[in-house]
């Protein structure tokens, strides 16, 4: 058993945080009289604005509830721009659209997931040459789109090139690329900082659609499609009904986003987790039985733990296993950790670790 | 009880017909030796080649195996071509695909069907205005295609300028036009009686796509889908096998059009089955106990029968109810009705008729 | 042009109305530190204790974003528990899910929605007996779900009574029953005004899933599915994330509702936006140009402009056109309406009324 | 350029070769006179009953028209008797309906399937242990039925007891087995060669639905879906009209089975293809620039050749490339083919290989 204190705040994921002041004063300030609804409304056209602003060019962008119904209504729009048949997504086996949304692609789409093994969450353009040929002869699912996931959900990066090498390849294969940002503010965050790192690695890289996240990142829960394509927004309203994406009341989740947007707040949201996940790193990475890789390039780390630490230190404060057959878990910061989480958590760590093996005699 | 002998074909449909004779011996020519699957041989190229000479144009055929499959391929390449969301069918009340699919079309593209009432199955151009308003907004599914039947399930006939009307109000409301041919050698042998008539009534009405019917008029199950659009038919040979009509031994269904389809024999078979219709009604019309309206267009009549004949005469030689509510049902001929089957059946409901209402004591 | 001043509060809608301040202090106070995600969170396990007291009986309940996401994740649960084909579910022609949701349930779905004709939007037990005989053969899509709606979307109600001989005669043919009580509160309030009134009219009635809204009742955006069969709650987390309305902050939903339901306040708030509704009913029914039936039973009113009323008036304060063919609009009252919007609004009809007739010299 | 006479017969598949005389024979003879569609007839009365001798207890049986469609078919069947939410289908990453069927599985059912390596295209118990752990958690689709070819794509088999084993351990998880059988006839033939053999490796073995190929062992065209869990047979016959599957002269495909199943045709069938595909192992395995692993276990090879006879060889008598990164091919053998077929063949790659190696001067 642990005796110190454990972190106020969690390290079991993004999600478990609560949202920023600053987004919870714009609910309440959008919450006067009257607003029409379904994005009729100006919080909504302040928000489509703010987005324009931020990538420096039109855009067409669509407010949604959370991240899956992100993901699913890019894809709709994307296959809907799609001649023929129903066109397959090419992924990573780590991808959250693959792996994390419960077939929720494959039940609302009928759209086939290929997943490529990926021993860092990322692909290279490489990759996509030997799904291509799956398009010869009528027999196989033809892939349509390709989507990758920025940071990714190893906590690894792409740097902006790589994702202009990638979009530049599936191009020419002729296929889409959708980007799911779900954790954007720390890839940007980490790469640049600024606007201009978002738009390299996006819009400038080449991206047709991203799914632009808000939930993990200080909102109450609001994600965001951004269509960069032009033709690929044809009908995307109905889109985004038809897969029970579009909120009545959508000043609300457009509030959300105009104070996370306002004064690049999101981007120094998503600073301050990295720089709390480097923190525990350094915390953390030598403590006897904890075997950690080199500093995190985002916020999460995934450290593989001594067998008697496991479940004491889980029990103590809840984290998820990763990979259970090497004693790999996964850590995560958020935009709210302090540094008394980061000291309470490595302490109790520390104290795990010094603990005896843990004898079970049954 | 009827005592005269029942006729020894069936008046319950024309699919409890069999095939026609050279369509066996088509099929069985076509079994000499290996030929390559999934359409690349000469039974199916020679049925391709058939059907443009038919058209007297280009058009891209794919042959099904039965008339649900085409219509579901039918829609399935029409709205992969439509952008955005999965758009609507706009069909009548009485449509085979709305009400005799066992909703196929909706669980398998998604789709909701949009079904007008009419009281002859037929639609007007002025039907399609109602549902071209559910465009605007979000909220409603946007029609995308409409589709006709011709000859309909009520076995009346739109002529060639209703359909030229229908298809320009319809391409003007940005919908794509369907027509289910199931029985359209029917409808061509009422219309004209060749080619010119078929033409007339599909491609230059404007017609995008149809389902041409094989099955009902002499095939032992062979249907085809015949694109008049060109973009329509981007990626059709995915969207067949997606909707699992894709036949490994494709020779087998093409013989059996290429019998039909050689020196107009669809068009004899589908005039037999109208004459013997006609046939049917100049028999049966002034018994009494039957009532039925003008000399039939096709090969159904739809009587409504004296309470008393209608068990008995089901009993003695099947065929289905139409509507209960009014004693009616529906009788069709085949390509292989003969003058002594009709004879006997004209017998059959005579002797009914004169049977003693039925008296049931319960 | 109407020269008196507008309401502050707009007549479009009850979804264009803002969250009522008690839930925003929820939300707030639900905001802080860690809450486990997808909820396993003390908010939302108290979001399920309420609505099991409110019933008075254990209940399966899961929170949604949005109306359309509950019927869609109702309607996934009990098909999940019909055996066999993708069963249809039978509505009204007026039902939201059929009209007004895009196509949602059919594309998320694949099942067909049968409409049922109803001039007053409400469904009678014998409506149910022409479905059933759509189950006999093959050919039909097999109904296994009727869905009704309380209040209906024209304003009418179903007492309590009704609605048991409903789901009696339902589920004696073999159809679940599901109710889409996406403005329960106001039935609930027009109907006895208390807990029991709602038993009365759902778990008490045979209804076995109903969606329970909030949205339009004074929340952000929350609704809930409540499942009072409990077999239909097999596998419902995974269905619920399957049709992408899984909420990773499940919390801040839990809390709107945790607002809501304490001290039957959404039962208040349900019976002012009746109250108002009855009052602009009195205001103005009497206005000449203005063809009002009685009182309204819940928050809406659809009366019959004046050809020449009606431009003006939605250009002074927008509301929704419901049937332009005879003039007919909706007005409907919310729990923020108040007197003086109630006022201002009657005078602009009053000063709409007393215009001279629009000229159109086109 | 290869000097010798090529083949007859193909060997680039076992679906190019045509009918056995005795199913033409059986179609013509079930031409007589009307039968009463989608399976209410004689034929296909005759048909089940074959099938339940075949198997020795009662058993659901349903023809359709091909293999993709009898897959989908089979799915539908086993996941509408799943509860909750659309459940995820277990292959190998060779399964002809993850690989083969153009997404149609996903695409008509809205169902994942999780493809697990394999290196010979089998599946061993505890392959299984790692998909079932997917059903923790709302996040994942949950895995619901496990589909295993017999033969596999790669020409390999299970024993009974293989497959017994895989059904306990995938019943004691939860899961329904289905066997893909698009060739069991030379599985059967390989394993024992009669009835009792075919019953030890599936509804002994605890298969609960199979798909029993007729197309490629001497059918014109048709396939049977065969349920021995009863209660997954529940509204099979909407779940066949829904995917396309019910033809209406279903007499013209029982006609086809009843040939095949007379007298264990079947079974000679398949053998007659084994034995030749194992005299082709004999004259072929030995020529220099071909590599064959030891003698087939059913009607398959996958030689790897030299470089420079793989296009002389392709073009002169044409079969599939199977993995061109390493040279390999595959020949099929099918119940048509001959000795003398097999001596043409044998010598024209014996002249493939004796060529000079083609020099590409680009």
């Amino acid at each position: 058993m642990i005796e110190v204190p454990p972190p106020y705040r969690s390290f079991a994921s993004d999600n478990v945080a609560g949202a920023h002041p600053a987004v919870l004063e714009a609910v309440i300030a959008a919450n006067e009289g009257s607003a029409a609804a379904y994005g009729d409304d100006p919080y909504t056209a302040e928000c489509e604005a703010r987005f324009e602003a931020l990538f420096g060019r039109p855009v067409t962008v669509r407010l949604t509830f959370n991240g899956t119904g992100a993901n699913v209504m890019a894809f709709a729009a994307m296959l809907g721009a799609l001649r023929g048949p129903v066109h397959a997504v090419v992924c990573t086996e780590w991808s959250h659209a693959h792996m994390d949304e419960a077939g929720a692609p494959e039940r609302i789409l009928g759209a086939k997931l290929i997943d490529l093994p990926s021993a860092d969450a990322r692909l290279r353009p490489e990759d996509l040459d030997a799904v291509a040929s799956l398009r010869s002869g009528p027999h196989h699912a033809p892939p349509g789109i390709v989507t990758i996931t920025q940071p990714t959900e190893l906590g690894t990066l792409y740097v902006p090139d790589e994702i202009a090498a990638l979009c530049a390849r599936a191009h020419e294969l002729g296929l889409l690329v959708h980007l799911d940002g779900a954790r954007i503010a720390n890839a940007v965050a980490a790469l640049g900082g600024d606007a201009s790192a978002l738009r390299a690695q996006t819009s400038e890289a080449g991206v047709d659609v991203m799914s632009f996240g808000g939930t993990k990142n200080g909102a109450l829960g609001a994600e965001a499609v951004v269509v960069f394509t032009p033709e690929l927004a044809t009908g995307i309203d109905h889109v985004r009904k038809q897969v029970t994406q579009l909120a009545s009341k959508t000043r609300f989740l457009a509030a959300q986003f105009n104070a996370l947007l306002d004064d690049d707040r999101w981007i120094a949201l998503g600073g301050h987790a990295n720089r709390m996940a480097a923190r525990l790193h350094e915390l953390t990475h030598d403590i006897p039985g904890v075997r950690l890789d080199g500093p995190p390039q985002v916020n999460s780390l995934f450290p593989c733990l001594a067998p008697h630490m496991i479940e004491p230190l889980r029990e103590w404060s809840f984290h998820w296993e990763w990979d259970s057959s090497r004693g790999q878990v996964r850590w995560m910061t958020a935009w709210d950790t302090t540094d008394d989480d980061l000291e309470r958590f490595a302490a109790g760590v520390r104290a795990a670790a010094m603990a005896l093996p843990h004898d079970d005699p049954a």
